[in-house]
């Protein structure tokens, strides 16, 4: 995790996102190689031998080091790059919000996906990201970020510096759907097969 | 006001803003014309002068009926027009959030200009707006935006459900600095010639 400390969250700052790559001059990335999702894709063979092969990078985002506090915001881009294992798309982790009450919102710069959500009880909601879209992820569900296309899907996110990311949720149960790719070469969502209750 | 009330907020949805122009072609947006900002300019002929020879629009924005919930976002575009009254640039009026510990973040796409942000206590920042960066607007600060150069300041902001708008502060006591076109073409903060406390 890399968190930078320089801002002034108490008086303002500028921070530099490009709207093409997404990447930051002023800051450093948090990076996720497939290597660090081990058990979210449901091809076990498949994932084992992307890592074998060069451990791709995923996806890369920004964490700033928000105050921790309900006035405050966090933000900065996420970058999910195209591939799949398997015929499963690569995606983000995803995660719930600690504080479960907590929104979030994501303008998309480029590329395609989906933004896939559920919530605690088990409503599934997913919702395309698109160029100079906003999807708004509301409170209470998880959210997962999936490049659907072949250019890296870049996406702008704000949301409440005490929000916090509870990964252990998904890392343990997996999401309850999944987005492959179908045998029409068109994204499809289905059901989950390691997905469990705990 | 335009507020829109179709927006599942509980479930979510996707709403686009072009990183062009600013607009949206699912919402319509709020329209703030120069007669709306009666006072808040220091050159007061100018300001007449300028509503009667047409009464430009000076800026836009979207207010999407956010739930005035501290776990729900607001947000949408703001595009402030190049212009002028007198030597005193095109800005929209300013507010401080009505819940004061509240933040926002604006990213912004295209234009130049500042963010001019005061604090009740009467410290003053003034942040550039420069194509593809952030300003984080901190607690405690009225903010305004400020377009300094020939084309449209067009920008993303977001902040929490709840802060609420406050605009009476600053439309009673206007700013204590203004952003003027200085004599040698470029642009400066002045002291506010007509601020005041209450």
């Amino acid at each position: 995790m890399d968190v930078h400390t320089q801002f002034d969250w108490q008086k303002g700052f500028l921070l530099d996102f490009s709207a093409k790559d997404g990447l930051s001059k002023g800051v450093h990335s948090t990076k996720r190689a497939l290597s660090q999702m081990k058990n979210m894709y449901a091809d076990a063979e498949a994932f084992d031998k992307a890592v074998a092969a060069g451990d791709p990078l995923v996806y890369e985002f920004y964490e700033l080091g928000a105050p921790e506090s309900a006035g405050d915001l966090a933000f900065g881009t996420s970058i999910v790059y195209p591939g799949k294992v398997g015929d499963e798309y690569f995606m983000t982790k995803g995660h719930f919000h600690t504080v479960l009450e907590t929104a979030e919102v994501y303008y998309t710069f480029s590329g395609e996906g989906f933004m896939l959500m559920e919530n605690p009880e088990g409503d599934v909601q997913l919702i395309s990201m698109m160029p100079e879209n906003v999807v708004y992820v509301p409170k209470r569900y998880a959210h997962r970020s999936i490049n659907t296309g072949k250019v890296p899907l870049v996406s702008f996110f704000t949301f409440r510096g005490d929000a916090g990311h509870n990964y252990a949720t998904i890392e343990t149960k997996g999401y309850r759907k999944l987005v492959v790719e179908g045998s029409d070469g068109r994204p499809v969502m289905i059901d989950n097969p390691r997905w469990h209750e705990i």
